[in-house]
């Protein structure tokens, strides 16, 4: 069965009924994670979940053997993206592939929230 | 190798290095669709589309094995979701399970915009 999950938020995006998760690594109490599309919707093949990450805040150092999609909604970050630095912005789309170093560090005064596909755990 | 694909259009979306296709159902003449992550970017494991349906456009009436996440960029959709009509705007996030009846109608004067991830074709 579908699901809609509707944006409250407007320009800054909020969709209340979707629980709202300590995300694990980076300054962890600046940042927030929720998972929009994921297993409590039902889906078997990916997983859409969003962030948003504080002024002073940042995303752990990852490098892990499943990619990313990653949509900007609000705000910019310096991203690490292997060796190179990036400012990215609202509507930057970047896909991070497996096995690629990546780092997202907010820049500016506003929060940075982005939306971050992935394949299902195995 | 990470990709990133700049926003270039603000608030409507544009992806100028992106190719534009021609969509292949609904009225087509009134939608484009931009594969912003797949093949060209190496990605294994799921696809990123944007679509732009234009007033007066509509999407193909879809059922088929594979599920979709969807979320609105920009504009006002009616939704045919399994037997339900909805009306979906900006930053609203749809999860299309498989098999399930789906179509677009854009809704008012303002192109209708959204992000689909899909799993990657067999």
């Amino acid at each position: 069965m579908g699901v809609i999950h509707r944006n409250a938020g407007g320009a800054h995006f909020a969709w209340p009924e979707v629980p709202i998760q300590r995300y694990e690594g980076g300054n962890a109490d600046r940042a927030i994670k929720q998972v929009l599309i994921g297993r409590a919707e039902g889906a078997p093949s990916f997983n859409l979940r969003y962030f948003c990450v504080e002024p002073g805040g940042h995303s752990s150092l990852d490098r892990h053997a499943h990619d990313h999609g990653v949509v900007v909604l609000h705000g910019c970050a310096d991203l690490l993206l292997g060796e190179a630095h990036q400012t990215v912005g609202p509507g930057d789309v970047i896909y991070i592939a497996p096995g690629e170093i990546h780092q997202f560090r907010t820049v500016g005064g506003e929060p940075f929230g982005f939306l971050c596909v992935v394949p299902p755990r195995p």
